[in-house]
């Protein structure tokens, strides 16, 4: 199937739609579960199928490393390695070259950094991240582009950007693969300028779709919601856009309601793995006293395995006895969660309803969140 | 449904029959996952339903210490609270507050202990365990026995024994809970005479069913077959005989040979969380070498969710990336593969072909078995 975008209805700046890929179809908005190393955590592609997801994420910059992409490309691409028979989105390595790694050099040509598992010094420009995308058989591969630290002075925040309009360019130009899709992704950190000048230089450059990136890195949330408010209303309408690394319950939200149609992030299955549940009613920590004896589940209006079989009970317990099969059962929970928002906000968008939809969610949702994501950061902390 | 059991064929000593419980019927020879704390480790109840288990252990010294009998108890018992709803048989917790707690007092009316999770004291008695068991809603309790460890005097296994004999009385006499069974545990260490003499005792009192126990625990594998040997051609034909705590491949099928019908092990899910997978060639350690770029499954012939789905190569880097998944998948293989074997032998008995099918079975595994047996226990030494 050839790639494909098409808006189907609007509601303000929201928006459904249907992308078309080589492995299928996906109906936006969606959410893309995190499979980093070829492997959404403590999920199989069982779970996945179960809960409704459609499109999965997975990132150059791990597979290089481990295990190599030579071995998933033998193994007939990343689909056929991780046994998932849908669409999967790559990541160019940019991101992680900065945020992970130790990084060597940085020049016009690439990065020279050292792997973040063994020490070992690799190399990544735009042609070789897109050569490794296309052995990797993603169906949409994105540019490889530098994603500046939040805090710096614009003129380097201007540097940077100029640097990934070169890479993208070049990305462009190298962009063989058959069937395979090529996103952009926009930078210019929280700079309504640089933001518009780096979406109009992509821009001119028609890309099958486009990516904001560089937000969700510690700047302060208003900014994060007034970039993509900005780009909601910069980006070209027949085309797919794709908000990096995005994914609390209410962030969906807040951006599906500012024009954004795709979503990936590792944040549902991370906080679920501590214990952080989503709820209608904001997110809750289930291996707290509340729920020793809570015979209901977490959520009972949720129709995920584990609501639909498990008492909250069982998993406070499964949790306190760090039994493996509770990282699973939460994170089935909070995917399912996500994914299922995404569902109901196709069909107030469709419905037209989509600014009383997103303010029911909000109103419940945030009444119980503060002093969860108080309590669940200095859990983090402590584990430091 | 009242308990009940009925061998329907026999061969040598091995025997093919079916148990009743009041939640359901039982093929035997039959192998039960171990839900130590109410969850069969990295496995879901959709897991073990697709894998074909029929009956799962779970343990009344684990549950009372956490999350508590009685909110196991408020949750349904047993069966609900983990969401299972085929048969469970429980340990009395004998074996554990010798082996894990730490034993504070043993004396005739019980055992004072601490807890191995926060230190807190506990006693248990033959009759608290059957209260506890009745709470738990255990299709199958177990008489609270002790189990000495190896190698100790032979007056001391006596003297061991005979308590064993007068808990067990006390058992039979406080045991109520109508549809529930009551097995008594034979033990008295590798001297035949004193095996012998504990099944006779016990086999006056008539309990529903028949274990062993004490074996497993460190004595050699001939005095284990011996002990089980004696066993198969000694405990009543129309009981059900269960050898506790065996479970490795061959093990299983040595211990079928000698007229065993339900078995209990954590080896297969232990094991498997090690890298360790059961194949008919022996037992291979997936995150070696070998397998980095093996296209194929683990065991070709296997029906497993696992090997159905992923390959060896697969597997590989998930155990090497640490991947949760990793442990769910290769439990779910090396649990299939112990649970396909009792169905093969219950085939083979019912055929009457048991000794051709042992034959084969344990000549191809052994092979390769010695050595990984070797590097898993290096491997698990390095670890402490």
């Amino acid at each position: 199937m050839r790639f494909g975008f098409q808006v189907n209805a609007t509601d303000g700046h929201a928006r459904v739609g249907v992308l078309n890929t080589a492995h299928g179809q996906i109906a936006t908005p969606a959410f893309m579960p995190v499979a980093t190393q070829g492997s959404v955590k403590a999920i199989a592609p069982d779970d996945l199928k179960a809960l409704g997801a459609t499109m999965l994420l997975s990132n150059t910059y791990h597979l290089m490393l481990r295990p190599g992409i030579e071995i998933v490309s033998k193994m007939g691409g990343i689909q056929d390695f991780m046994s998932w028979p849908g669409p999967v989105l790559t990541d160019s390595g940019g991101f992680q070259t900065f945020s992970l790694s130790r990084l060597k050099k940085l020049s016009e040509e690439g990065v020279t950094f050292r792997s973040h598992v063994d020490g070992s010094e690799h190399f990544l420009s735009p042609e070789i991240s897109l050569e490794y995308q296309a052995l990797l058989g993603a169906d949409i591969a994105m540019v490889l582009d530098e994603c500046p630290a939040y805090g710096l002075e614009e003129a380097q925040v201007h540097e940077s950007m100029d640097r990934t309009h070169r890479w993208a360019l070049r990305c462009k130009e190298a962009h063989r693969q058959e069937g395979q899709a090529l996103f952009a992704v926009v930078q210019g950190g929280v700079s309504p300028n640089l933001r518009l000048e780096s979406a109009s230089t992509l821009m001119s450059m028609d890309f099958d779709g486009y990516a904001v990136g560089g937000l969700s890195v510690g700047e302060p949330k208003a900014g994060m919601y007034q970039m993509t408010s900005l780009m909601g209303g910069t980006l070209p309408h027949d085309k797919p856009r794709y908000l990096m690394g995005v994914g609390s319950p209410e962030d969906l939200v807040e951006c599906v309601g500012r024009g954004m149609d795709v979503f990936d992030c590792a944040l549902p299955t991370r906080v679920a793995r501590n214990g952080g549940l989503f709820t209608y009613r904001g997110r809750v920590n289930v291996d707290s006293v509340p729920f020793r004896e809570q015979d209901k589940p977490v959520e009972e209006s949720c129709d995920c395995y584990t609501c639909q079989n498990f008492s909250a009970a069982y998993l406070h317990h499964l949790f306190k006895a760090k039994e493996l099969l509770a990282y699973r059962l939460a994170s089935i929970h909070n995917l399912r969660f996500v994914i299922r928002l995404m569902e109901e906000a196709r069909h107030a968008i469709a419905e037209g309803t989509f600014d009383a939809f997103s303010e029911r969610f909000l109103s419940g949702y945030r009444i119980a969140d503060e002093n969860v994501r108080r309590s669940q950061k200095e859990k983090w902390l402590r584990k430091r």
